[in-house]
């Protein structure tokens, strides 16, 4: 990769990859296109101090509160061009003043992204939230959760997004019956009090931090929910929410199929939910799930078309032992390349090896585009984003001071982290 | 456990038992009537030879056609009480005259159970059946299964019984949402197809034969499937179908709650589709499975009650090493010792602290259960179903001498095996 | 199982139990012998407050210092008869004066267990101890593992028990090697340390808080580190760091044969290191596991025999949202019953049948043992104790207002906590 | 990837590559000399039939004896350039005169590499090989162990390459302290009867055939094995034969490390040992391990260095689907990527990194290397080893004829297959 200096070196790159592109027929200014209008919305609490059970590491110039936070998040957007938003958490992120939270956010050139509501972090919510035999905790959270509509409309917000820690360690501990009940009961509550044009988003996750049955376990519990719910409610894939072996690129195309997928959570996982660096483990993933993002884009079906162009993406990962901004940076970059290269594809030519049944062949085209350095092609893009440094963002974040500068700036004063 | 010659023993065990049973508020009489109408289906291919990838091992005496397949599933069902049917596979059970078959079952105190056509034994079937890319592969199986629906009728058969080795083994090799298009579009004519008291069953599986996306991976792609194929579809649950940690007895919650649990294919594994003798790596798995099928037959719910008493009961292993009579009998104990200890829960003192939040109490419940000794319970309802040796059904066939028989019969011909 | 009222049922219950055992020519009075000398250690840190990553929930009564949490161990042996001793983290449990602590555990008829250095939770810590790249962070993690040799010899103990949590999160974060030459040299001056009546124990363990690679990851590299060390270095099993899939007995066997078994950190675990009760989740496995532990302490072979004898067992989980001390009875009754059921299995005819091939009836041998309802044993076990209630200790110590009593006294002063 | 008229382009592409390499300070011609000097060696049995349990799916034109198999061998090295090696299989590729095989092999600018026998395919061995409980077929593996040893002197080969099926299936079928004793017996004898200049390899592999327990379930029993052995033991690493979640590139740096990693068998896997195209599922985790690789082969330790340099790459694949030449070029081709993105990462700058704790900075390092197109270097050095088409192998292949030709020509007589 080129270094800061190197964007002569990296014209000339970008020259000869077009060149080739254009002669196998890949139309080169509809994927910067595309690649422009890509948006990946970060957490606020990517940029909070955050762990593992065993320990929380804190950081030097942590945010202190969620202003401090969309300022970290606006460096990101500021050196990739396509982190616009900031999903935000409640009380986390609870400010007196919502509208206030969307101004600043405004000044930054950001907006607030999707809501998640915490119903987890409160004793009231030691053996669950809306599927709690209790049923004053299920009117506390289901309440809580309504709350963060009212966020939502103050904040411009169009997604509510949830994820429940609900679950049980033991068998016999609760009925699954039971639980899955409440459950229906308090998300219709929700989806009734959504506005028109705001979704719903339902993320699942087989374990931690239940141990034994955790009440949104996969995919197939949250469809099925959201589709007794109703239209508005969508699914929420988290990249790390899957056993080992699970195909997350064929639950992704069966979701567009169904019309239902709302967002991703991105990060990356080799064992549990390490919530890593998107594509930091295994970035062929990554592009093959971005392959059905872009089939989908580009299906004839409209309604896969419409729910592939209305998906939300954003990131949601644990940056326990590294710098959060920077990895952030990574993270935004690994997206855009995955996104690339799934881009460069050719579509056609696959389709004709497919219904061939040319095994190796079909696979092959696949190959040819990951292979592809799609560096050069990106650096374009953040130019005429107007990155400051569109070949190096990283180096050009790392060189700019700001890691420095909020290290004392933020010296006093609580850091309000992650837990 | 006591010998052959234990009965007086096993007699003042099941007194204790008994006893203990009834302070506790058992109703004694009603598990050992429930376990009396307990059926468990052994599969055709179960007695013929079976192996992995590496070697199929030959056995003496195994059967040459599938009128002794019956015979030898008819030595399970004297000796164990419970196994009254035999699922047939087609073409490998394939006769000139199905009522032929029948009336053999007829006579041998047996019926025909689930229909299975095999889709995945046939160059053509190379990529895929219904999912094929091949409208003419398309066509084939579809009509294959519809063959399958004669059979049924022919036979006195209820239940067609589904597994498709559809899936691919790169990506990029075909198009996962086409594929869920062509396998909708020929499962509907299927379930057109089907008389309106006979059930067809769609068996999911994550991997093997197809090693990258399988079509029908996971019980929510079967559970969409077969709400938009009508009524008489419902999922069938290969307890060896799961990736590793998935909690199965809350899939088969949630798909009784939901209607759909068709039936199940008993075996057991530790690490992919192991095919072992069911309950012999996990048999607390298998005894929370039965925690969830008891509750429901006992829900107040009219819907999951049916459900759960229809639930088709199969075993589908693959006795490789070890002699496949015996190992059908020690799997039928199995599955009868994993119901008995089910139906031991004191169900209202579980349900009392499961909703006052005593997580290790409601525990306890389970294990308390679990700790007990069926086998005299057992003992007594194989009695009264008028088994040979009730007390030791897998010693006795030992005994019986049939072993060395069929060993001898069937010397001569050729093996119909498995593959 | 009878309640607190039933030691006539058990008696007889017990009658007829030994008598079948007995016609099976098992030895009753040396397996309850057996079950009576066995020890399971409990850890300090487990009557602490502890939690997930995501919260922890605080419990009333929770100890507020190492003292306490002796007394609530002292509960825990009282009514099991077989928890003798406890282990210690080093810096959590330090106090001014061990040997004050320890005449502590004396008066309450306890021992000091295992010391446990604490090497993970400073920000020193934060990319590893003594495999960190910076010298000065190696030595203070060798220095801190030292002074729990000095611990162990001021308080009685004879085992030191090490678990890293070094690792790296990110391909090419560190060097694999580098951090394993740094690792040994470490451990090597730790050996060379230990008085010759001590032993050092080496935990490993697959991911967690490492998400990429951790340096002691699986048995394998724990294995020859310690061959290096020298013949004071063992093998701790937790039986919670595993990948899945892993056959835990078979590596239990291969380190009996090794002579490198040193002991357990009992758990469950259905997904990761879950720490759930032992046996909670696969009793069976937990039956397996002294299945090889039993017939090691039966060996031929004196090294085995002396590996097996020498066996350290110890609890390691978290409750995070069940009642400490009845969470505690109940693993520790889950570990006796494996333990006893274990002692059933009839060695001489599963070795007959192991040898003839005859692969269900050895499996049988197992199966019989395991369906056994050994509680009536334990009962009488418990009687010989002394144990106040031997029929049900978990209902007994529920029963004795030990809990409404450390609510109430411990109201004021701050929980001394896991995290 | 250009057409395979697209020389110029790649020759532009190669000049814009090879100055920004040397730009970083890449040593290109050492790269250029690293891939030249690679070779991969080709399984005999891969060019033959294979498949699943459920199918073995034949293919036109598979070879009907070793002497085909070489010359469907030489295809693949003729436009790879780099597989000039042949591992062969006894019995499968028994011959009444091993002598003109290798004749024939040097005939094809070939030679026999590894010698892998097989003792897995009889009735004798249904329950284990050398860790048989019958000592008669201890004795029969054994000694077909030590044929082999005189097929590899008889054809030059220097690997002796052992993998066993044996385990057990079932809890109490045999003991694995037995087991061991009996498979370290055997494997004694096998290493005496070694020449000096021969080296065993011991595969592992955690399941498959046996589903309980496998004898060699990982590197660690593999590992201490060979240690007891002696020298000339080593370890091979498959990169199917693993847990989910295993790190194998740490695996592959501790055997390096140890002086005991003796070479691979590639292919790739999503769930079990799926026997994929090694490449095609997790491109990256190959990358990974050949930057152990690279290091270990640039390490300043002498026995890592010659350890490294003397490591055995082997593919090991089952094509049940697709073609199986063009299958094999596609693997070779995702191997050489591999190696070259390896050689590509700035090691220095690295180092620094790891050593400063600078965490995304360093896994930088890796992710610029990964993201380089190598396709114009590896065209390079295809072109100086005298490929027919350096730029497009696996289309110039398909364009040769040759499946036409040896799909006439192979019409008639049986196929030897994989099973």
């Amino acid at each position: 990769m080129p270094s800061r200096n190197g964007r002569d070196t990296t014209r000339e790159h970008l020259r000869v990859l077009a060149d080739s592109l254009a002669s196998r027929g890949v139309d080169v200014e509809g994927v910067v296109a595309r690649l422009k209008r890509q948006e990946v919305e970060t957490p606020s609490w990517g940029y909070g101090n955050s762990g593992t059970r065993f320990r929380v590491f804190g950081q030097p110039g942590v945010p202190r509160d969620p202003f401090e936070k969309f300022e970290d998040a606006a460096q990101v957007h500021r050196f990739t061009g396509i982190c616009p938003s900031v999903a935000i958490h409640i009380p986390w992120d609870k400010v007196d003043d919502f509208g206030a939270l969307q101004q600043h956010a405004e000044r930054l050139r950001l907006r607030v992204g999707a809501v998640n509501p915490n119903v987890f972090q409160e004793e009231d919510y030691k053996l669950g939230s809306i599927c709690s035999s209790d049923p004053r905790v299920r009117r506390k959270a289901t309440d809580r959760i309504l709350e963060c509509i009212d966020v939502a409309k103050a904040t411009g917000s169009k997604i509510l997004s949830l994820w429940f820690a609900d679950g049980t360690n033991y068998p016999g501990q609760d009925d699954f019956r039971d639980r899955k009940h409440r459950m229906e009961e308090a998300l219709l509550e929700v989806h009734r009090a959504l506005p028109s044009d705001m979704r719903m988003m339902l993320e699942y996750k087989p374990f931690e931090p239940a141990f034994y049955g955790t009440d949104l376990y996969d995919w197939g519990i949250s469809l099925i929910t959201c589709q007794k719910l109703g239209p508005q409610a969508q699914v929420l894939v988290d990249l790390g929410h899957h056993l080992q072996g699970t195909n997350v690129e064929q639950i992704v195309a069966i979701l567009l199929d169904e019309g239902r997928l709302g967002g991703f959570h991105f990060n990356n996982r080799k064992y549990a939910d390490d919530d890593l660096i998107v594509g930091s483990i295994n970035p062929y993933e990554l592009f093959l799930i971005f392959c059905e993002l872009v089939a989908a884009e580009q299906s004839e079906d409209a309604r896969v078309r419409a729910t592939a162009n209305a998906v939300a993406y954003m990131l949601d990962q644990s940056h326990n032992i590294e710098a959060k901004i920077p990895a952030m940076i990574r993270s935004v970059l690994n997206v855009h390349t995955a996104l690339a290269k799934a881009l460069l594809v050719e579509r056609g030519a696959l389709r004709e090896r497919q219904l061939t049944g040319d095994v190796v062949g079909a696979n092959s085209k696949l190959v040819e585009a990951y292979e592809t350095d799609v560096r050069p092609l990106l650096a374009r893009v953040r130019e005429e984003l107007g990155c400051p440094d569109p070949v190096d963002p990283l180096g050009a974040f790392l060189a700019s001071g700001y890691l420095a500068k909020i290290a004392e700036d933020r010296k006093e004063g609580v850091a309000a982290g992650w837990s």
